[in-house]
């Protein structure tokens, strides 16, 4: 591995100092922002997830606020889920999709009121698409990047822990649903969410001078409960199948192609932009799809860049994202399979940094 | 410094075969792509810089393509700068502003003809925002990012170099215009630029899989020259005043802010985006403005976020980009000064992770 070179441009957070301070081993940049990627080691932080409850920097999902009269119908043209029955304190996974059809990021959209909502971005300038839009088709309606910082609580003792800080009200929050509750004199947005498959909380901290106050409420609270910092764990996501917007999918992608078709049923009132492009996609349906993919043997490296993906000397897809589970005993992985292909129990070779390696598609992510 | 975990999401580039062969120390992340900041050391890279000839992998200046009927129209709803007079082969420098005059990116544009054009972008997705704007206003334009990657040759004996690979045609190339010159069974765009002030070029690799065949012709012809790998070097670029997208300026400074005034007289065709905010501060003056800043004394470290700026207590700017530079022996610095502290010799206070020291508002750069 090399070093990272700091700069003010890979922006620091309103954690970074704690974050520093319990030994941050490594770093990856997300949103030209720090987000920290192993304290202890991937295998230890990931056992730790799965015993114990960590609390994650994950700042780098930054908001777009989209605040104004035309606030809601910008949303219509953003995505092609249906948003009609959604209430004011819910949050929903909204794929973007490019008049091609194809995926610019795939966030969580945390509606306030119609006039006003929060899109928590994965790794792209999101706000740019969502400026140019409505700048160029003149909507009432202003585009910013609020000072927010989502701090993560997860593990299966998250529950245990976030109801030290916010009271038992805390447990009443339904899974990505969230509330408004009191922090010291300020309160925050709290959801049931976060980007692993162990339980848990994320806390939309407003204002970030905060972020120290509450990170340490946290360690305080949870010391009985051998709290740690931690970060989204390679192994654990990837057992999960939860999908990475830049390794899984880009651009080239379309949300069928990423196994997101249920989201991609707009209502009546929509008229997102890559509709035509999506219409026809679903009448013909995916050329390609992601899938669960394992690759049996010896723990591989992790995916620096897609490995292709052979049936027969033919390319039929590529893995994406890799890691030895120690406690699935194989190499875990995600990849996207051609049609004909993608059956569970097909057998495909991969070619990895570390030789050609037998892969086999599974029908489902590890639970 | 921290570790950096490498994925697919941090995107590889067609030189970095030869980037990791040849022993780079540490990366920094530019428009999610891996840009290599050292290899040596910053200080022996920058001495190397400034005798001899580097080869820069800057595949991470990704270029947008607008190619289509409405490019040229495009184009100057883009930029406040004014292209009545650019030709098919020149290559400007052109902010990029938002609805309220903040710089979005600080790209260079490229213009092959009326209706097409590439854009050599900072750090910041501009695709997002260029595609938006095309999209909301319904412009007959197709944006895209082109399988382009920028290779840099810097240094006192680039004329050299690059005639040995190119032939002496190379040499008739006037700055910041460009030629297409002949390479294997190929030829590239060929431009008189780059990111420092030791002279040079930038070769815009079309097609990947030519990365490292030019790559590997550079480094064979120029053995004798004692070529090097190199990188953007952080003292050699602030001593000559070269700004950094999202280190000296965000979407926050308008392009007056940054001493870019000069490249906002916008031609009686324009309809920039900007155009009202800018005229607006264009009467008044910026508030504040980038200013060179020497910091006297013992070296400072590397800035990893904005340093605040005082005089007598009180605050008046920042520093954003520092370095100790052996040739000026001081430590050479950027920074945003508000009006009325901004004259060369005002002296201030500035607040660095190394305690309080003394700087000083230069004139100018360092040369």
């Amino acid at each position: 591995m090399r070093l990272l070179s700091q700069s003010r441009r890979l922006r620091q957070t309103p954690f970074s100092e704690g974050v520093e301070d319990k030994g941050v081993t490594a770093y990856t940049v997300y949103n030209r922002m720090l987000l920290p990627t192993v304290f202890e080691s991937v295998e230890a932080d990931y056992r730790h997830l799965k015993s114990h409850v960590q609390v994650w920097d994950v700042s780098c999902e930054r908001q777009i606020e989209l605040n104004g009269p035309d606030a809601s119908r910008l949303m219509r043209r953003l995505t092609p889920r249906n948003l009609e029955k959604m209430q004011d304190d819910q949050c929903y996974y909204v794929p973007i999709v490019d008049e091609n059809g194809g995926m610019l990021n795939d966030p969580v959209a945390i509606k306030h009121s119609e006039d006003r909502w929060w899109i928590s971005i994965a790794d792209s300038d999101l706000l740019l698409w969502i400026k140019g839009l409505a700048v160029g088709a003149g909507m009432d309606v202003r585009v910013f990047e609020p000072d927010v910082s989502p701090l993560a609580v997860q593990g299966p003792k998250s529950d245990d822990l976030m109801a030290r800080v916010f009271g038992k009200e805390v447990l009443d929050i339904r899974f990505f649903r969230y509330k408004r509750l009191a922090f010291q004199d300020t309160n925050f947005v709290v959801a049931r969410s976060g980007y692993s498959k162990q339980g848990g909380y994320e806390i939309y901290l407003e204002n970030g001078a905060y972020g120290m106050p509450l990170w340490n409420a946290l360690f305080e609270a949870g010391a009985d409960l051998n709290v740690r910092p931690g970060c989204p764990n390679l192994i654990e996501r990837i057992e999960g199948g939860l999908l990475s917007y830049g390794n899984d999918m880009t651009i080239e992608n379309s949300p069928l192609e990423c196994g997101l078709g249920k989201f991609c049923k707009p209502g009546v009132d929509s008229d997102h932009i890559g509709m035509q492009a999506l219409a026809r996609e679903t009448e013909v349906g995916p050329t390609r799809q992601i899938r669960a993919i394992s690759i049996p043997g010896d723990p591989v490296p992790p995916a620096r860049s897609a490995w292709p993906l052979f049936k027969e000397g033919k390319r039929v897809g590529q893995v994406t994202s890799a890691a030895w589970s120690p406690d699935f005993e194989t190499n875990v992985a995600i990849g996207m399979v051609d049609t004909g292909h993608w059956g569970a129990g097909t057998k495909l070779e991969v070619q990895t940094p570390v030789g050609e390696r037998a892969a086999e598609v599974q029908s489902a992510f590890w639970k």
